[in-house]
């Protein structure tokens, strides 16, 4: 056992009405985390900084140490490196979705959520080659799927060719007046074309025409992002490192950032995800040579995003009973519970509040603090620290990391 | 109704012998201050940073979110802006006196604090070019004036030609060994020779004498500062924003940030403004599509020069009561009340201490603090922050601010 990290996504909240003004973490029973809390020390983390709306992706970047403003271009890399993609600092890569043209329209972003054949048809797609660059293409869940761009002379500030909306696909367009924009923006213009060429007659949509399903016949990207190199922190501490999460984007991170990513079954990225799995995962990790490991569950996230305070409170509850097993090891180790942002039900999106966090375990200076929540984490011995401070706080307490001078 | 931000200037004080131990605000009643700060949440700020002694000119630019180490040279530029003259990024400004000079010396650095007949002075100086720059001089409250100096190859980084006392005008000398700051010196010593040949016969004066007033002969420019370019904050946070205030480098670092700066009558930056008429005013603005008001109330910093704990004391009550029509309206949107920097009365000049903050509104997460005060805002649930995050956090609880990552 050594540092054991859970993010709830998006956990932190804001008082609601629907709870009395508690928020959902403090209306929830959490036997567990408040036993933790009791013995740890509590306190209130920035995932960036104070009063900034973090994404998934950039708060986890910013919890592992590197400065999202200097990486984070886009999703589309950290979405790219999730799908199990290897990708080389200098690629541009995108999100993307399978979607129906129809008289030269989108009549459906999503090509009905196709489910079944976007392997095949992606096959046709990967491995082109347009003006020198090479194209790397993998369809992902249902009509999603992952573009990336590999040669010299790119770069991510484009325009979307995804249109949000239905009509005409969208001229993707440089955002700058450089040439590397200008090419770049050719280039997936030329893709998008091409995608629809060899897309509109392929066995597949043939078949689903012949169902009377909207054919996957063209591939609308977005979120360009140049693929950072992200130094290795598993190499700076001398570390192993293990990252469990069905969140995409967190995987791609965590695997960009040098990190093991986990298959755990049973790990979904939403309320149904078997949550115990996780924590016992993540602590086999631990017993098995590992010293860190970072466990993601996105459920509390979704929750806040549909607005609904009870049903957050009640995954919180049932989040909390899969951590039982922890009481029994934290005194052998250190185990931090916290958030990447807050989703408050009342926003309906990641506001800027900052998270609380509980850190427990061998040799952390206890506070008052009896449970976990936001309010009572705000009285915590540890004040108020960024996302970029907790890693070298956790590794520290567990003996991990370098004395800096004599 | 969405931000409100009220800066008491010099507000923050230490504790007070003649107030028995109490800063003023802690001595004063501000049943209205104590109201939002129960139903809000409260903290310390550092106006730039910890220990730091902010000017009221660099604290309001560290709570815009600039910086001031970067953007701030000197006064100058604050007050000319603050005037209302035109700048542009690399010009060089003053501010200045009238004075009187009597046999080759400063006889009175303030002409006899005249009051009339400054325009027409300042038009005779108004638009001269000195080698290749151009010179704009416009008078102010008094004897007071501000120089604007505008070409190619300028330097702040010069001496005052003011003495600060009387006796002979002091040279002004280039503080480093740029060409930049060599000419800038040679373009202002000739300014201050040539105010004296076209001021010294002018009727103003002639008619100053007869009235035995010393005559306003030469100008005295001082406190030079280049025009920084400040990237709008209202552009970048794509809002609507306005400043209320009678101080003349508020105005000044409000109008360079692109904020609409609006008259008050009544506003007067002394103890005897009309505070009340300016929150009305606020409230005003953002009824009429406003999004964000900051208004500047300079009493509290006025006492705390004079070392007068009880003058302080009575002004931040009287203020106090100005604010009864925020508690109707604080629910609807955020009000953010807090200085820009500390004024101990102890002291007499600024301090390096944190100011209180407190922050009420709607989603505002509550904590245990009942009132207003130094040390009871220590206690909140805000922890310490810095001036630069003030209007992220304010603009998030907003809803106002953009969402960074995915």
């Amino acid at each position: 056992m050594k540092v054991m990290l859970i993010i709830l996504d998006g956990m932190g909240d804001r008082p609601s009405e629907a709870l009395g003004g508690l928020t959902p973490l403090e209306a929830a029973e959490t036997p567990n985390m408040d036993a933790l809390a009791k013995k740890g020390i509590n306190g209130m983390m920035d995932p960036i900084a104070p009063g900034i709306r973090a994404g998934s992706d950039t708060a986890h970047l910013s919890i592992l140490g590197y400065d999202p403003y200097e990486v984070y271009t886009g999703r589309g890399p950290f979405e790219a490196a999730g799908e199990g993609l290897e990708l080389m600092p200098g690629d541009v890569a995108f999100r993307c979705n399978f979607a129906t043209l129809t008289d030269g329209k989108i009549s459906d972003r999503r090509a009905g959520r196709i489910k079944e054949g976007t392997h095949e048809l992606a096959a046709s797609l990967d491995g082109m080659e347009i003006d020198g660059v090479k194209v790397i293409f993998k369809e992902s869940v249902e009509h999603r799927a992952v573009l990336v761009l590999r040669g010299e002379g790119l770069s991510a500030n484009i325009s979307d060719a995804d249109p949000h909306a239905l009509g005409p696909v969208h001229k993707v367009k440089p955002l700058d007046d450089s040439p590397e924009a200008r090419r770049t923006a050719d280039i997936v213009n030329t893709f998008v074309k091409e995608s629809y060429e060899r897309l509109k007659d392929h066995p597949v949509n043939i078949k689903r025409i012949e169902e009377e399903l909207p054919p996957a016949n063209i591939v609308l990207p977005r979120g360009a992002g140049m693929v950072p190199h992200l130094s290795s922190f598993t190499e700076r501490y001398g570390i192993k490192a293990g990252a469990i999460s069905g969140v995409s984007i967190v995987r791609g991170v965590c695997r960009l950032a040098g990190m093991d990513v986990l298959d755990v079954e049973g790990a979904k990225g939403t309320a149904k995800s078997d949550f115990h799995a996780k924590v016992v995962a993540g602590l086999e990790y631990l017993s098995n040579g590992g010293d860190f490991v970072l466990i993601n569950m996105k459920a509390p996230d979704l929750f806040g995003h549909d607005s609904d305070p009870e049903g957050k409170r009640d995954i919180i509850e049932w989040i909390d009973s899969a951590f039982e097993p922890l009481n029994d090891v934290v005194d052998r180790g250190i185990i931090a519970i916290t958030a990447d942002h807050s989703t408050p039900c009342d926003v309906g999106d990641h506001s800027g509040d900052p998270v609380p966090l509980l850190i427990a375990g061998k040799g952390v200076r206890t506070d008052d603090v009896e449970e976990f929540g936001e309010r009572s984490a705000m009285k915590g011995g540890l004040g108020q620290i960024r996302g970029n401070d907790l890693l070298n706080i956790l590794f520290q307490l567990a003996g991990l990391s370098e004395k800096f001078g004599a």
